[in-house]
């Protein structure tokens, strides 16, 4: 068997028609779409083409659509713009959870270097929140309520249409990291009172090096970078034209088949799940009920996650122990601590996250290897063997 | 004739072994390099080897290259950081230029706006300045001397060693924006005392949305991008792997074929030049001793810029009145007012910048076809005729 590849939340490979669209347009497409000659309005032509793909797939509009290097910086864009939006009305209270990605996590603490402060709403032990919580949070000095969709190490999907509801009640700026949400469940910034959302391209078979900030006209949020007119004169530098062409091109894709591939995601994501907790002293991270439909995040007591990666990746089999973001890290996991687990417990944690091209005979090849690898590295654990005896 | 793409300035068709390593990754080092597995230490290894040829080129450590997606990013990242970090130690005083790139320019507005003070050193007519004027700038308050190393519209190229020394001597950081200088002339941080230095793939024929900006060790920039560990834990985002190994390929092929190539477009420039020059009532814009070799940037009296790029695109020929970045604009570009031209003559500019892929056979097309095209826009022109009578 080729390489088992489960670790889609952290990136994907390339779909074919990305990857054709991207190709094409690389050799083809090469213009500058600022330059007024041929080559630069078919570059530009292209450009609003993909751009109108997006906006219709979020339900926006094509002037609400920033493109970016990705993800992280469409958050820093999105939090450092609304923050510094508030501070001019006096408004410098920032709201989030406990358990975004660093990209979140990180700009807040920045910002409460320079004065802002932040309430960090705590998830449950499912990795859910409720949107009382951020109605009880919200003060008359809030700024920003930013909130992802769906959490990239567990998975679980947050009550977005419901907090983006009460923002707009409160008319709070409400921006969501929908970074591993779009182009995998269905996202409408309409029907959810979204005013920012960031996405990147990479996560949904996608290029790497290219997101998007979904911007609500009227939000006149100051530059994170300047320079050139470039995207109406709110992100300065050369568009990457190759680039967005086959993050449109992934997402009309990923959006077209969405239905049938979450079917095909889902059932492969629950025989892994019945399959580990079948295995003793397991546990799986996360809702079950609200879960994106390629996440599994599992905790094996005893062992160290690292150890099983290495092992599984021994077999072929491409897991991840949770962010790709903070690995080589050696603190445990800041979601798995949100969602209540002891630190010795989060350290043994396993997320294998299904894509495109995973099938269900890798699954079984997954589930057929797993249960060996765990108790091996059980028999050679000094914890587990310390557990063990514990039970006696 | 197929299309005569002069616009090698605005950006660049990528070279073969650029397209051919960018498409490989793509195809095969899809992997995150965070990632623990196979896939993301093949990702790790690639971009490792592709920070070493940087490094190599730069004549600095692999430690010192930081990938961004642009050569904006890495402008806006080098300048506000060293501008924050001299706050720090009470130094709000920034020096550059009035012709830079507005990476820089819109920059140190921004700056302006949050109490800094920003010496503009004027560059000469030739777009020139000394490195005695940058001496003379410099106060006890300065934080930082921006300046960049070739000018993006006029070609000229800058005393960068002799500021790099002052600079160093004066104990100020030294940033320079060598966006069109990388890859087309010897840059050597070591030699040239930079301590900051931005630069863009997609200017030297490698892919777009992706640059470095090389940060001497030591210099602990604030991140302009927070959340995951990636570039050291001082630039977040996923590392956009297949584009960074295609600038390194498009970088190295550029560095090994440097001088012979400079050979060859000084030739094609200088035939543009002395043809241009022939026809009545044109100037050449910039140094004609230190001077980019692919750049031609003249004026043509009483005809708009604009009107003359639509009649080159008409017969295939595409150039530029200027920046592309600014390109939309009706104002006459800022560098040609620096170098003292009146608006009236800055507007009917032309820049022609030569590249890879350029030919003595489109150089023969251009000086054939550009004379008749001016004479007929002048024959058209009001502004041409009254500048007629005037001379009777």
């Amino acid at each position: 068997m080729n390489k088992v590849y489960m670790d889609n939340a952290a990136t994907t490979r390339l779909s074919e028609v990305s990857m054709k669209a991207t190709i094409d347009a690389m050799e083809n497409v090469y213009g500058n779409p600022s330059s007024m000659h041929g080559l630069g309005h078919q570059a530009a032509k292209a450009l609003r083409e993909a751009r109108q793909v997006v906006a219709d797939i979020l339900n926006g509009d094509k002037d609400e659509v920033y493109f970016t290097s990705g993800g992280s910086e469409a958050d820093n864009w999105a939090i450092r713009g609304a923050a510094y939006l508030g501070k001019k009305k006096g408004k410098t209270h920032l709201i989030t959870t406990n358990f975004e990605h660093h990209a979140v996590l990180h700009t807040m603490a920045a910002l409460e270097k320079e004065g802002f402060t932040v309430t960090y709403i705590p998830v449950d032990e499912k990795g859910m929140i409720t949107s009382e919580q951020v109605k009880d949070a919200i003060t008359d000095e809030t700024a920003l309520v930013s909130i992802m969709t769906a959490n990239n190490e567990i998975g679980s999907i947050l009550p977005v249409k419901e907090i983006g509801a009460i923002c707009k009640d409160k008319g709070v700026l409400f921006h969501t990291d929908a970074v591993q949400a779009l182009g995998h469940i269905p996202m409408d910034v309409k029907d959810m009172s979204i005013d920012m959302l960031s996405a990147s391209g990479h996560k949904f078979n996608g290029p790497k090096g290219v997101g998007v900030l979904y911007i609500r006209k009227g939000i006149r949020l100051p530059n994170l970078i300047e320079g050139g007119a470039q995207e109406r004169g709110r992100r300065a530098g050369t568009e990457n034209v190759p680039a967005i062409i086959g993050m449109a091109a992934a997402l009309k894709d990923a959006s077209d088949n969405m239905e049938k591939e979450n079917a095909r995601l889902s059932k492969m994501r629950d025989r892994l799940i019945e399959g580990i907790l079948k295995m003793p002293y397991t546990r799986i991270n996360g809702s079950l009920e609200s879960r994106l439909p390629g996440n599994v995040n599992a905790c094996f007591e005893g062992i160290e996650g690292e150890a099983l990666l290495l092992s599984l990746d021994f077999v072929g089999i491409c897991g991840s122990s949770g962010s790709a973001c903070t690995s080589g890290s050696l603190d445990p996991s800041h979601v798995l601590l949100a969602i209540g687990l002891p630190h010795e417990i989060a350290h043994g944690s396993l997320r294998l996250s299904l894509g495109k091209y995973n099938t269900e005979d890798e699954v079984d090849y997954v589930l057929d290897k797993l249960p060996g690898i765990v108790e091996r590295l059980r028999d050679m654990s000094p914890v587990w063997e310390k557990m063990m005896k514990g039970d006696k």
